[in-house]
């Protein structure tokens, strides 16, 4: 069978520059480095695009320096409840899981329901029971909380006092995006959630269409920013119709999508995507987006425009 | 101010042929029309899209025959959990709920998560309690629960014995869309889920993209079937999307997405659709799709192809 070439891209959150951003620029950079090559080893090494999506966002995930997993933002009660997708474009199946506790690689999750015959997306305390059915790796609350989250998370509850924060730029996201030797193309996603937000919400990067989307006839899609903004643009799935319809590059259908149709939103945007020639599309409207892609001629980790 | 033509179209539910649809043909007819007429009554006097969505789908969530509020099915532990989501497409703005207990009418909570700044979507029992502030009506499980929805429970239960059902043919869903006096669409969609199905199924009626999807450039867009079909497809967004690329008709977007690109499909797919020029698109690839329409120069009320 004639190989494929294998490409991965993965983000690490879109949004505004932060002081904290700027004091560990050599995490970030190494953390994204480190997850783009344990995603991009699985390709090489004759794995699918689902299990190399899979390998660079639990890596992401378990780094507490990215909004996700280990890491991730506390709610309004002090908790973290994660949210996840994923998909692979060749039969089109996806899992996605809201409103996830205790569980350490949400991705994992994701992927266990995809192959599973349990559903696609489920959310709340059933996916707990279902975690221990499927052996994963579980730990309590505080494994997930790192001091700067709880720094940011006081630090909103100052600013909304007696009141849960309810805006519209909620973002901080991790996700990736691959195609395999075999010409696949999987997409995962997976957040933490915002910083004293309502318990009980759920985030785009659990929707299909709107985190996560994966066709093989366009493309693999994972989309960040703020959410809100990413679920009334139906963002991965818009991006996916405009190839789809027009036939144009996966660059060219991420510009298209963030810089013109939302020329004039006030969310962040950004997106990254793998077509199944190993294409890659990376677009953002915001100061930062962190994000690494690597193929058979570069890598690359970028975290400003 | 120029006004525009209004118009509204519903649905109660894509799917197969049952004898229980057969026996009752006349309650579903009736149903259908008292609830295409009050949508209609709400434009006709001046009243937005949205209020016409809102008040067309409370009317088939409160009646016993339609599997949304009243009526919905009862999940493996025979309690109701309705997931619903509403859509409007001037400014884009969206509400969304899943996993909602004990909400009378979810297309209100819907409406009112839209205008709150509570945020888009939630789940789980912050709904109730948001539920509880937004002083909307709440019924006991047992007002939700009628006889043939509890036989039909009965029935799966004994087919599964021990087992909650994870089957992708899981529907029962209504939905509006409508076209306002000043041009404004909305599209609405509520369902009680599946009987016998996971507790925590998230179902593609709370999908913002997929359930219900609306943007006056292109059309308000309300979808029904198999859910985890139409979650991969992003049905209602991808319907606005083919609109959007290619400027085909209303009808004809919606025949496309179901008929040529989903061809093949083992899905029952069904969408209904409305643009600002009151051209209403229906189409579904089902046995029967519980529908109907009224503009100013008709009414028709419709079940089978």
């Amino acid at each position: 069978m004639f190989m494929k070439k294998i490409a991965i891209a993965i983000h690490g959150g879109a949004g505004g520059d932060s002081a904290f951003i700027r004091d560990h620029l050599a995490e970030y950079e190494q953390g994204l480095k480190d997850a783009v090559e344990s995603g991009y080893k699985v390709l090489e090494s004759g794995g699918t695009a689902v299990e190399a999506v899979e390998t660079a966002v639990r890596s992401l995930e378990n780094n507490k320096y990215f909004n996700a997993g280990r890491g991730s933002a506390l709610n309004a009660e002090g908790k973290v409840e994660m949210c996840t997708s994923i998909m692979e474009g060749n039969q089109m199946k996806a899992g996605a899981a809201a409103l996830v506790r205790n569980v350490k690689n949400p991705i994992s999750f994701a992927k266990n329901l995809m192959e599973g015959s349990e559903g696609m997306y489920v959310g709340g305390p059933v996916t707990l029971q279902m975690a221990k059915e499927m052996d994963l790796e579980l730990e309590p609350n505080s494994y997930f909380v790192t001091e700067h989250q709880f720094d940011a998370f006081r630090e909103e509850r100052e600013k909304h006092p007696g009141k849960e924060k309810f805006a519209l730029h909620m973002h901080g996201t991790v996700g990736a995006v691959a195609v395999d030797k075999k010409g696949n193309v999987a997409a995962g996603t997976s957040t933490g959630g915002t910083n004293f937000c309502l318990p009980g919400r759920i985030g785009d990067s659990s929707m299909i269409g709107v985190g996560s989307y994966a066709d093989n006839r366009t493309a693999a899609i994972s989309c960040t920013g703020d959410g809100e903004y990413l679920i009334r643009e139906v963002m991965a799935g818009s991006i996916s119709s405009t190839i789809e319809h027009t036939g144009c590059s996966t660059q060219e259908a991420c510009n298209h999508v963030i810089h013109v149709k939302n020329e004039n939103t006030e969310g962040d945007l950004g997106a990254i995507a793998v077509d199944t020639d190993g294409n890659i599309g990376i677009a953002f409207n915001s100061e930062r987006m962190h994000r690494a892609w690597k193929t058979s001629e570069e890598l690359e980790v970028k975290i400003y425009r």
